[in-house]
């Protein structure tokens, strides 16, 4: 008899004492072995959202009944506008009340809100208990799940307050992507396409020529594409966890992205989608700077397009985006840095003169 | 010509890539060199309270003057009731609002609700930024600036919410403790006695034959007090840093100290004088588990009330106290653990029967 896991595939984070494994594949909701050699104790706290709680929890917690008594499930409400302390203390809250301890073990099962929330909840209770991600949307599993990032936004700038703090594993079930509405596969599909040209343009290409079997939720081209995705983001974490260099690269089109999510409001555009946007404005900054050439921006932007995201950016006005992209965790002393494609498939991160940022989000909102 | 820093000591906290120095001394705070080769960046943070801010802000300024281009002043509301969300979310308001960046380098002045507040907002403000303990209480000197432990509380139990995260320096000026009221000398000296009956009797020794000079402020006794408080703290915390073992043994007569300071309401009684009855009761249940004999429980108690502290607990009653003590962060699955006693100099956790705590609660508090 087959296990469900089989044909799952495992990439490993390697971060000495922190390591720790993705697990990519079908069914995995309903698999022990996706769950094997994690820590066991007298109860877990599900940390999920009002719309994948009814979807997910259920068999996420059956699951698990060999590694806890009991399980506490957390629902927070839905949304980039609620990744914000009011969620995170609700968690905290609950943790208390219920009397979860240092062996608790948190589960982040949802999206990349979810898991930002509750990996900062894990980070910070009793000064750090254990978690596990279980991401539900394809931009959480081709990124934010991975590699540690946790964090809730300010109403002064977006992932503010944090920490880095590594998951004891991430299990990436590809049949949760099913109930995604259409709109969260396009904005997944953007972190996607970002690996392209930051390090590795074989893949930009593999991308392109896959969009519509990917737009489709085909398994094989969804399962090849969250694992190559994983493993490009598993070689530059276990180069540079707290991001003091490399890291940044993973953050192409994130600066002007951030600032169309935080002028917009959260909630408004999905991250995919401003991140999405954002690469179309990135790659044209690193055309103005002679770096790469026009067709390869245009290239880069009809993918994005095709991956039905928008390429054109809301009209907030210039010195809005510039104070916006000035609370930029890359800036410093004022200066506002961006990633630029230097070549296909290489990035760098440089800071660029306002002037040059005033002509690109001329050239491209409104 | 002799400088200020002239008879400062250093002890190391050897954490590898984290490792950071404590300097004791008089005169630092006008001290450039006990700041050197700390991180240079365009803006500070001062961190500290109103009723510390009056006395040495200033003089912190200036001494940062070379290092940094501009500082910015954080008044937090003084007191352990304002160890929560409200004051640390003020320090991440402050910081946003005047755009201090991943560079910005934050100095807590002030005692250990300032330094654990201002340690957590420096671990989570963009992920991490770089901190400096300036402890002017004799509490935070001998204990809670050093070994990165930052939290702030929750209703539901102290410290709960925080994060291990170190700072780049301790700089401990003696002087700064001739402005403390003397019920904070003898809150300081609780945290110093509580280091010999756990790992140096021969400091027990000493800090009996000292007291006088001690409360007196004698500025050598004080000096080797601080001084041998931070090796042996350095000493448990280079082995320990994260608290899988035995860094616990720290928390000698914090379990029913926290209780006491969450069942009266927090600022009620200081940290140190809830640590010191608590070091009491925790001595008596080592007698009563036989691991030391009661002459020993006996003078230890001498010692603390001598110092000035209250050596009977309120009466919360018995069942308030157990349900306090089960959500302390040491308790696993419901069972309360205890830093005993298991002869003099040595400490060890154990669980421990209900019916034996509620044995020592009715003996000493009431």
């Amino acid at each position: 008899m087959q296990s469900a896991v089989d044909g799952a595939q495992r990439v490993g984070i390697e971060l000495g004492k922190r390591r720790y494994d993705i697990v990519i594949g079908r069914g995995l909701l309903d698999d022990p072995l996706a769950f094997d050699n994690l820590p066991r104790s007298k109860s877990a706290a599900i940390i999920t959202n009002t719309t994948v709680s009814p979807l997910y929890a259920q068999r996420l917690m059956h699951v698990l009944a060999r590694h806890h008594q009991e399980s506490l499930l957390v629902e927070l409400p839905d949304g980039e506008s609620h990744k914000d302390w009011a969620s995170l203390n609700l968690i905290f809250d609950s943790l208390l009340a219920a009397g979860a301890d240092r062996r608790t073990v948190v589960y982040a099962l949802g999206g990349g809100v979810v898991g930002d929330i509750a990996g900062l909840a894990a980070a910070c209770y009793m000064r750090g208990v254990p978690y596990v991600q279980v991401p539900t949307t394809l931009l959480a599993q081709v990124d934010s799940s991975v590699g540690g990032k946790t964090a809730i936004n300010h109403s002064l700038g977006k992932n503010m307050i944090g920490a880095f703090y590594q998951p004891a594993r991430v299990v990436a079930d590809l049949d949760t992507l099913d109930s995604l509405p259409q709109r969260e596969i396009g904005a997944g599909l953007a972190e996607v396409i970002k690996y392209g040209p930051i390090a590795d343009n074989d893949f930009l290409d593999w991308v392109e020529a896959n969009i519509a079997a990917l737009l489709a939720r085909d398994k094989t081209a969804l399962g090849h594409a969250v694992r190559r995705a994983c493993e490009i983001k598993a070689w530059v974490v276990g180069q540079d966890e707290r991001e003091s260099g490399l890291r940044a690269i993973l953050n192409f089109g994130h600066t002007f992205g951030h600032a169309i999510e935080a002028g917009l409001g959260y909630g408004r555009w999905l991250h995919g989608e401003a991140v999405g946007c954002g690469m179309v404005m990135a790659a044209d900054l690193s055309v103005r700077l002679g770096l790469i050439d026009g067709n390869y921006a245009a290239r880069l932007r009809r993918i994005i397009s095709a991956s039905g995201l928008p390429t054109r950016a809301p009209g907030l006005g210039n010195e809005r985006y510039l104070e916006l992209m000035r609370v930029d965790k890359k800036a410093e002393g004022g200066e506002i840095r961006f990633v630029l494609i230097e070549s296909p498939g290489r990035a760098v991160v440089r800071a660029v003169p306002d002037a040059l940022i005033r002509e690109v989000i001329a050239a491209h909102s409104g």
